[in-house]
């Protein structure tokens, strides 16, 4: 069994640890914060003095720390001390540039690098029910596996490092924003005066609940298809019926505003006829990037 | 049974008033357009020659139209020669000051307004699996429930007139913008250089398909509960990251930038320590309406 | 001297009237509030009971009313009662549709229309100091001349019917929006605790003050130079340095958000290398609408 | 005379490297591109081996560096041997946090740190013709002053080290997304097919070229006068119209779009009855800054 050593015991970190642990993973911690080294050493973790002497101690370093700056002073101070076949995983969430400058820096000393930040919350750490989106090398990805599958439940292996990171990224960028969707359609349901238990029982029952990317889109833009179902001047009018609905509520909308204007975008283009799910095709075409389709 | 009107045979209207037919309700007919009047009339509905001649016909009058202009120009007509007790329901998509205008003018000549918008799209409408938002008066409602059971599978009462119009508004705001929100996120991915059915398969296991408003929404922030499982100031951070990283990338993404300003609206208005769904509370002070709640 | 009929003496038009009075005009108002009225008769006007009567006792007939609602529904009375070869002039602001329509209308009876707009504040208009953006034939146009003339001291005649509603929303457009900007960059300059008349001083010395559209563009991409005084790439880069300030200060920023994706737009478009007054080309690009060049 | 080490010979800094040779001040360059130390070197500069070198040589050391990292690198090995009692002055465009961390660094090395960012672009450079914002503190900005006039024209002295950088991310921000915003504004005037000369005319005499800041807003809202000379609302319904005008005419304007919905917050929070300058008073809230008053 791999000896694992533990940067970063903060809300998510010491869920995750405690788990490698639990299930009898060797493992020495590092912390600045006395409290949960204590509450591992209890689980039978060793704690180290320093994170050079973790480095030595450990064949697999898993860092869960604040953010970019944290990560990388902690990388250079580990990749002095780790021995070339070790592993460096972080669980961070960190910036792309990051990520790839962590990879470069650990293949310069002949050290193994995994990006996996976590998907759920902390209560899920806790309890081992983590989601993990990791970047590595096949043969890496081997070795991390088991680590990952005392923490988590879900394991998805993105592709070679850096890839965990980036789809990371996507996922929160959806999960996020959709909050900010939700309170600005929520907000306009109140101001309707409409009953919110109604409001939702509707929206549950179709596409509103995201089964857009779920089901509609891989049958139909992702496929290549953009014959409309509904098209996108369909949903420009519509969207406009809701902007001018709201500002007579007085609700500000802003991202509704912002996308009223990207479909505006997509109907100058000449997209207007095609099926809503092309605002895809619009949205590449815009940035230069080729749009994404199914195998 | 009910003697129907149904004016506005498209894409959508056809579908919907053959249902009718095969359900046996007496239907008159009316449209520019010779040739689904023809079709409906091969299903056994007679065809008016104008709108006075259908409004004196039927005890129940079906607009589903292009715009709030034809609904309103129609609903003149028709309603100088409804008998009072009649019914006129609109099934177009239109602003709720049109609605509530037709709703008073119906009311003023004793006649009954039910708004009915229409979800999903015109391949169920044909299959009878239509979606329908219903603003009506109980006693409205229960006359029309036959018809619409006819034309859809699914029947949604809202609340009184106006509120079917409303929450379609709702409904279509979610589901529409969405799609740029996916877009967005596909974008980026393909940018990313990410393999998209492993993106997929991620974000189809966590909030990212807007679980936010059916799993994590209920127990949170419409519960009352703002105790942070991920806070405002976090989401925010990793917002930022996204944001800078599409930059990086070279990928424009106009809804995420309005979502982080979003955000760091209700950081400066301090709400950065709540849980994220706390968003919504956030956007309900900035317009001015109490944050909903469940009961 | 043309008899000319004024309707609406809000707080605007009672200054531009009097002015038509002050400069001997033969007048006819009507209000709904009797003290505006009172007023002008003072001055020597007429009051009529009726839009009608009014629009029987002049030749020429101004509106300056709230809004399109107001002026439609006004146009359509007088238009029944004005001889043809009267003029109506509309000096509310309205949308270009609206706009249209009345000239479609004033047509049909052989009646001239003239849209007129007013720039400035009541306060101008009180002195006789307004501005006017004019739509109208040249015939028309100089018949109007003179009222325009007494009632302010800036005439731009922009072109045909229509012209007029649509150069005020463009100069509109501009000088609304730049009070957002100029509280967006105030409030960053507070939260940066930087003196605000230093900041004044800076910025008034600059393009900042929008120098670029009278000095930089006429000499750049107004006449299709776009080799880079300054690239986008470069303003895209300050761009972000300023969004990631604003962020690290804690204000939000959203007109700035929403520019640099723009900015970033027009970037992953190829726009990087030119001068960033060709933010011109890239948005007329996206609008699908020819780049406007000077002459 | 002071002797200056001058550092980074692009586009910019061998504009200003040649005019302080011009003004005969002693003056040692460093670039890693030899073309322009050749070009110095005629006008009488010395090269220098390295950043070192230079700094030993120099009591005052200018850098204009593309951006955040070069600088703080260079900084690093410059502040090793400066010494105590020698000024580095930085004219590169960076974040905030970079400029306070390089003072905070020359600060306890006894080093004097300006930051002296410039505004106007290469070719004024060229000519000696550029604008300085100045952050220094009283004793260090008297001995940069003679360089700084004989670089430009116009010095401003903006407060404590830190105030320059801030000072140009401000000015900067209104000076670029200006151009945004004359972007849209004539994309709408094209598309609604006026004249650009005459649209041009009109926008030139009013506040549309930023009057607003320099005339009205000193006046009103910055001496805290926020009683209406136009209101929040009725901007409000102007902006409403050009926005739904632009749909018409099928103009995407996202920046116009972010701006409604703030004056749609304006609105929400109360501010509606005051005049439109007050929308900074209203950013302010929304900022949680206190909104800038003119003494």
């Amino acid at each position: 069994m791999e000896r694992v050593g533990f940067i970063g015991l903060g809300n998510m970190g010491r869920g995750m640890a405690s788990n490698l642990r639990r299930k009898q993973f060797p493992l020495t911690v590092y912390d600045l914060n006395p409290a949960p080294v204590a509450a591992l050493g209890e689980l039978g973790a060793e704690s180290a003095d320093s994170v050079e002497a973790l480095a030595r101690h450990s064949n697999i370093v898993v860092t869960m720390l604040p953010g970019p700056k944290e990560v990388s002073a902690t990388a250079e101070q580990l990749l002095c001390k780790m021995a070339p076949g070790s592993i460096l995983m972080d669980s961070s969430t960190v910036d792309p540039e990051t990520t790839d400058a962590l990879a470069k820096a650990a293949a310069a000393r002949g050290v193994g690098f995994v990006d996996a930040p976590v998907g759920r919350l902390a209560a899920h750490a806790a309890r081992g029910e983590s989601l993990f989106m990791v970047g590595a090398s096949d043969a890496d990805f081997a070795r991390v596996k088991p680590l990952l599958e005392a923490m988590g439940t879900t394991v998805h292996h993105c592709g070679g490092p850096g890839t965990g990171t980036r789809t990371k990224l996507v996922n929160n960028y959806l999960a996020i924003i959709l909050c900010q969707l939700n309170a600005e359609a929520l907000s306009l349901s109140a101001a309707f005066g409409l009953d919110l238990e109604k409001t939702l029982d509707v929206i549950h029952g179709t596409t509103a609940t995201n089964g857009q990317l779920k089901i509609n889109w891989p049958d139909k833009v992702l496929k290549g298809d953009t014959a409309p179902g509904f098209a996108i001047d369909l949903a420009h009018k519509d969207l406009s019926l809701i902007v001018q609905a709201a500002n007579a509520a007085r609700v500000p909308l802003p991202v509704a505003a912002a996308a009223r204007e990207a479909f505006s975008t997509a109907r100058a283009q000449g997209f207007g006829k095609n099926d809503f799910s092309a605002i895809l095709d619009a949205q590449c075409k815009l940035a230069g990037v080729p749009a994404p389709r199914l195998k």
